[in-house]
Formats: C-alpha cells, structure tokens, sequence
C-alpha cells in the first residue's frame, strides 16, 4: 500500500543541510517542535508524528541529531524515527500531565549539555509552549534562544522528487475521497456522514490518515472558510462543499469542490463559475520566476471586476507539503518570487452573507504554469 | 443524529463558576487556550473547536466571556460559540503564517484594556505557545501572568448529567467503532485501512468526529502504547490491539480491545488474561471515596504477582471527558480521591519485548463501583 516514501538517506541529508546553515548561523543547534496537528517539524526531520504527548528534534550543528519524546512513545518512535537517537522527557508528556512514577526521563541540562548547546534556534517558533521555552531558558538564559524558523524554511520551501511524489499520491488518494463522495451523497445525509465516507475511502485506499479534519459545508454553513463537518442533513438547491484531503508519507494534499443536488440557481451558477475561472487563473499564473504577490493581485483583481471582490477573504494560494497548509501564503503582501518545485494548493474561497464554496487543488511550481495535481471534477457538480 | 449535548445554560454556568472562583481568587481574569489537536479549554466555555488556527476565550472577573480566533474563523466561530462576543487576532492565525493584508484584527491592549485586565491567569498553561504568552506579557507583564489550570479543573473533575450522557453516547458509538472492525477484519487488510471502517463507522453512525487519531496496533506493532496505525498488514496469529474513540458535542470516550486471528498461543492468551483480570478489578475499585492512588497500587501489585510486572507503563486509568485523555491520571503517585460523577478512562495497557495489548473501557465513578460506559467484547476475541 505504501507507493511512496522518503528513503532514509534524504532524511540524512536534511539534517546535513541544516548543520550547513547552522555552521554559517553560528547558533549550536536547532530545536524543532511539533505537536499532533502540527506536526510538519519532526516529521521533516525524523519522520515521527506524535499523538496525544509533543515532540522535537533537537539537531546539533556537528553530531548525530536525536529525537526527543513523551514518556509513553518509546516503542512508537523507535518503531518510526529515522534517527536513531531517542530520549524520554516530562515535557513532552500528555496535557493530562501525568506523573510516570519512577519513569527515568532526561532532563533539559543534561540534553543541552551532551549536545554542548549554550546557544539554541527553535523552529515552530509560534508553536512550542510558554513552559518549555521557560525550562530551556532556565539552562541557557532566555537571551541565548532565538526563532530558527527562517533556517528550516531554507530547506522546504522547493520539495525534492520523492516529496513531489508523495504529494502527487496524496492528491490522487484525495480525488479518490471526493468521488466516494460523489458516489454515496443523496438529501438527508449528514455533513459528518459525508466526511466519514471520505475518510474512510481515502484510508481504504492506501492514504496514512486523512491530511487534516476533513469537512462539508452545506447551505448556510458553506459560508464558513474553515470549518468542521456537523449533523446537518445536506438538501437541494443548496451549495454543498467539501474539503477532502489525504495523508501519504507524512505529505498532505487536498481538493475542494462545491456539489448542488437537484437544480442550481442562475445565480449560484454565476458565483460558482468565477471561482473556477479564478482558480483556473491561478493555476495559469503559477509559473517559475512569477511575483507571488503578482498572482495574488491579478486573480483578486479579476474576482473584484466580476463583482465579487466583497467575497474574497484570504489567498488565491497557500504553500503545501507536510502541512496541507503550510508557509508561504500566495497574498497580495508576498513578498517572495515563485521557484520551479513549490508546492502550492490554489484555494479559491468566496463567501457573501448566504452561500460560499471553495474550489482548491495542488499544484508544483514549472517555468511553463502549474503542474496540476488533481482536476478531478472541476467544473460545477449538479447532481 | 445529534442525540445529546450541552444546553446553553450550562455553558453559561460555567463562566458564572470560573467568575466566583476568580472573585475569590484576586486575579482579574483567565485566558483559557487551546488548538485543533488539544481543544478541551475552549470547547468547555464557548463549544468552538478550532482547525487550522488556535483560540483562547476569555473570561474576566465579571461581564461577559469572548472568544478569540484567528482571521478566517469568524463565520465558523459564529455558527458553533455559546459565547456571544467573538473578536479576530492575529496571533491565533494557521501556522503557515499568512500576513491577511488589509484584515482588521484587534490586539493584546484593546481586548485586555476592554476588559480591564491587568492579571491574568492562563488555562492551558503547558499549552500556550511562548509567543502568545511574550505578546501578553508586553502588555501586561511576565509577573502578571500566571497558571490558572487548577481553577479550570475545579469545574471539570466532576461531570454534569449532560456531560455523562455526552459519554455514554460516545461511548456507545466507540462500541459501534469497534463492531465494524470486527465485522470487517481478516488478513491482508492493513492497520489504517481497519482505523478507517472504525472511522467510517462511528461518523456514519452519528459521532461528530473520532476522539482521537484512531489506531491499529499488530504483531511487532502491539507493544507500541500510543500509536499510529500503518501499512503493515494483519496476520493470523498474531496480537492485534485497537483504540477506537468517538467524540460526540465535544466529549471522547474510547474501547481498547485486543484481537486474535486463527489460533491463539497459549502464552498470549494467558497474558492477555491477566490485562483483562486487572481490567476488572480496576472496574471494581473505582467506587466513590477509594484513593486513587490505591487503586494503582492494588491494580499493579496484582499485574506484578502473576508475574508482569515489568509490563506496566502507566496507569491503570486516566480522566475523560472533552480529551479522551484527560487530568487527573490514576497512577501509585496520585494525591486525589475518587468522587462521584468522575469519569475515567480504565485503561490497561501491558507490552512485553514483543507483544503488548491494550484493555480500556469508560467509567463513571459511583459509591458502589464504576458504572461501565462499554462492554462489547470484553473478552478474548479470536476470530
């Protein structure tokens, strides 16, 4: 079932590069934290996703990178990390914050001092909590830790070959949830109903787990940019959309689509219709060596002279890989120039006060335009 | 299909009890934080369960409670808060750091000068990211913020009848989970492609969401505490343990429960007796009044007696309610006693150097015993 992964050497490269850039940085080393529904970090590094405790990667700029863990994922991290070196720790335990009577676990000044760390980068920097940073800065002096976010970026802002694979499965994985969709949707259904069938043929299919919190939006609940599948019963004549997105390898892809069961108003229609001529703008406009804040101005310019620009909320794009949403976002305050192998997923959302859809699908940075990931029902779905 | 959930004046209950509790307690308000993957603080005071971007709500000494979100969550946040003031803040925006140009987003000094706070305690304290936390205290000051979690947990240790019924429900529906496994299961299927018929499942039969990520543990994989299921796929004779969990309005129960295709070993089924013998005295022992710390004891010391002691992780049992896994643990260190209306997850997980399993069942502590949330397959299940 697992058609693609990450060989053990890419991963070896990474934490090379990142010794690279430290070398030149000057800091010791890079803490990289995750968390189960942020888990892009460690999963980059070592290939382990937490659940229900945290995470980091601690890389040294020389030595061997270790992975750090709760107190409870030993069996589960040495089953699924690519670097051999893994150390318990309290801080990585449970909210639930249990106690592990007699557990040996490793403490921040012996972590720090094997690794002859006294000045650290942290990478999630807007993610790794108040009390860890607190119990590093109690060993190393808070002045001697800074954001290394910026470091990490270097690293996956283009994808490598074998990622651009993942991401081309977990794109076709997601198709093959939207058309269970398709297939099994009818009046009376609920939103979660819905998501549940995508979950379940997308993992059916091979995918990991899903990419994020899969949802459906119906009627009144489609203005909702993010969202969460609820018990509502979908009906006709309303917009319907969903966001279905698959996991492959730790990469995330997704596809967006508005559905209308029975007749679809000439309005809605119209709504519908400009925001698959934008997206299919934007996929025009993802070409090398384009000005993302380029792209972002002429596919809002043209939502605005169709009328609609009161609808727009966020994008036309946002960066994809092992987040399906992940830096960059394609804005009109870019500031970065597209380069061949970004990944990025085209997220047309609009919404007025009654109805909204989204029309989303990833795309790879080429010099001629996208390289479109799925195209699966993108046009206007009336059933 | 939504059969239970909270009414809104027992949401507004809470805030009247965290308000008297701050009366009392000096500070001026608490600041209570949460993401997608640890939404318990926000989902108990306003029902909003984030995805993408985090939230806190906010409730001052006196007046009204807001919710806080990130930029693209407004109508989402609209359609699910009990809290009636919403207000949008950059730092509660998606990880990938968009810049949303132009969007009008309040900061630290509006919504803290609002509601006149001046200290502030924070719920979610090993949670809140260290950033969050630098933005308040440059308002505020670092002395001015402190840990509010054990006010929060005055209010969540014992659960309301509707709580109760919440996990009863997903309970059931975490049995149900668990039957479609069963229904489904033979060799050759993978771990993920079972986690996602027990996801399909529980969603088509009316839970809001899995619990948590779901998972299959089997052969090697069974020693692994907490998990993520995999492409390995399930074999005849080995120890196949699942954990599946339904959320139904934001509370999680879950059924642990260890499978056997074809023959069983005699070894393995007699270690998978003792789990199942310590999952009932466990059962028994949590009856109002009982020290928790005893029940550990006693729960271990038998483990250990029929000779497994050096199979114990944790445990026997750990809170639930909004996270599946939830304060307080049940563990030989505990400090607390049993009282009415708790609810635990028993949960009596046992691995060797290759093979583990998990039993777990929900219960609500009462003066004569728990009362079981789940019971389907209590037993040595080889099929």
């Amino acid at each position: 079932m697992a058609k693609c992964s990450i060989p053990d050497t890419e991963f070896a490269e990474r934490v090379r590069k990142l010794q690279a850039l430290l070398a030149a940085d000057g800091r010791d080393g890079v803490l990289v934290f995750s968390t189960e529904s942020e888990p892009a970090g460690v999963r980059y590094f070592a290939d382990y996703w937490a659940s229900f405790e945290t995470t980091a990667v601690l890389v040294p700029r020389s030595g061997a990178a270790c992975l750090l863990i709760g107190p409870e994922s030993q069996t589960f991290a040495k089953a699924r990390s690519r670097l051999g070196t893994i150390i318990r720790m309290k801080d990585f335990r449970e909210s639930s914050m249990p106690d592990y009577p007699g557990a040996k676990l490793a403490t921040w000044a012996e972590v720090l001092g094997d690794h002859r760390i006294r000045t650290l980068g942290i990478a999630g920097w807007h993610l790794i909590p108040a009390s860890i940073f607190r119990n590093l800065a109690a060993v190393l002096g808070e002045g001697n830790l800074s954001d290394a976010d910026g470091l990490v970026r270097k690293l996956t802002l283009t994808k490598s070959p074998a990622e651009l694979d993942c991401l081309r499965e977990a794109a076709r994985l997601s198709e093959a949830g939207f058309e269970a969709v398709l297939a099994a949707i009818r009046p009376g259904l609920t939103e979660a109903q819905l998501a549940g069938v995508a979950a379940g043929a997308m993992l059916a299919a091979g995918a990991e787990s899903t990419g994020y919190p899969i949802w459906c939006c119906s009627g009144p609940n489609s203005i909702q940019a993010i969202s969460r599948p609820t018990h509502r019963e979908v009906r006709t004549g309303e917009i319907i959309h969903f966001s279905v997105g698959a996991k492959v390898a730790g990469y995330s892809a997704s596809i967006g689509r508005p559905v209308v069961l029975g007749r679809c108003p000439a309005d809605v229609k119209r709504f519908l219709q400009v925001g698959l001529d934008a997206e299919n703008l934007t996929i025009d406009l993802m070409r090398a060596g384009t000005a993302a804040a380029d792209v972002a101005r002429k596919v809002h310019g043209f939502i605005g002279a169709q009328g609609y620009g009161h609808t727009i909320l966020y994008g036309p794009a946002h960066g994809c890989g092992q987040m399906e949403c992940e830096y960059p976002f394609v804005e009109t305050s870019s500031e970065f120039v597209l380069e061949e192998n970004m990944a990025f997923m085209v997220d047309i959302f609009l919404a007025e006060a009654t109805m909204g859809f989204r029309w989303e699908d990833a795309v790879i940075v080429r010099p001629g335009g996208g390289e479109l990931l799925s195209s699966y029902g993108r046009e206007i779905t009336v059933i």
